[in-house]
């Protein structure tokens, strides 16, 4: 079994999509994922992106994929490269395919002259834990997320 | 005392450092700090930034800002408004200039049509979790920074 790892290319929101769902109900908010595949056709596939995406096929079958997007870093004061997801299908899990991806985001950074590529985890994922040790990243606990959103955005905004 | 908030206009790069440097040494990270006033310049005055701040004056004088960029929620499909740093100098702090200034982020996101805005927040920060909390927004505990950069960065590229 080979496993490549490429851009996304036009074609490819319904495989996103797939591999985001899959992502989102592995950590409890399947009910959250309100995206399109054809969402993620318009906002990788439009004169200015934002975001990027890398595709792990196996034996030519999309199998997981790593979504990040421009950032800012104001500590470094320069553009950083943000990881948003890195999904693997659960069918294809245990193959070193999130390795593959992972080491794919890392080339592309240094590519675009990133100095770094953070990301979020939750604690309790330790399967993510191991991948990412093991590829030499720092790992900070402790931290949350926060969202304002829906009524109580526009309320705030009154 | 009058509290004004305004985006940053040219010049404001020395004053948004000052608030950034004010942030990441209260958050143990003053030496990870290497962004001078002219990143921030750079990042905002370009014909296409991701990233905008908007500045809090307390009688005219910089007292706070808050730094949020362009990114991408996979779960939504769709752009969001990720607020980077929400930074309050010492001295004037406890003034409500922190409540204004996430007001500012609200009416902006809604004017510019984002769904949503996005954070993140150490979990020792009481002071941050209570005004979040009193703003109306979702707090999920649990999370890890996780990054990639330096010698590591490479050696994954490699």
């Amino acid at each position: 079994m080979s496993v490549v790892v490429r851009p996304a290319r036009p074609g490819d929101g319904a495989a996103i999509h797939a591999m985001v769902l899959a992502l989102a109900i592995s950590h409890g908010h399947g009910k959250d994922m309100v995206a399109r595949p054809k969402d993620f056709e318009a906002a990788l596939f439009n004169p200015d992106p934002i975001v990027g995406v890398l595709i792990a096929t196996l034996d030519g079958v999309p199998a997981g994929c790593a979504i990040w997007h421009r950032s800012f870093g104001t500590f470094r004061g320069r553009e950083l490269m943000y990881l948003e997801d890195l999904s693997v299908l659960p069918q294809f899990q245990r193959r070193g395919i999130g390795q593959a991806l992972l080491r794919a985001v890392a080339r592309l950074a240094v590519e675009k002259g990133y100095p770094s590529v953070f990301w979020m985890m939750m604690a309790w994922n330790e399967g993510a834990r191991a991948l990412y040790q093991a590829a030499g990243a720092e790992i900070e606990d402790g931290a949350c997320f926060c969202r304002l959103h829906g009524e109580a955005l526009e309320r705030l905004a009154r």
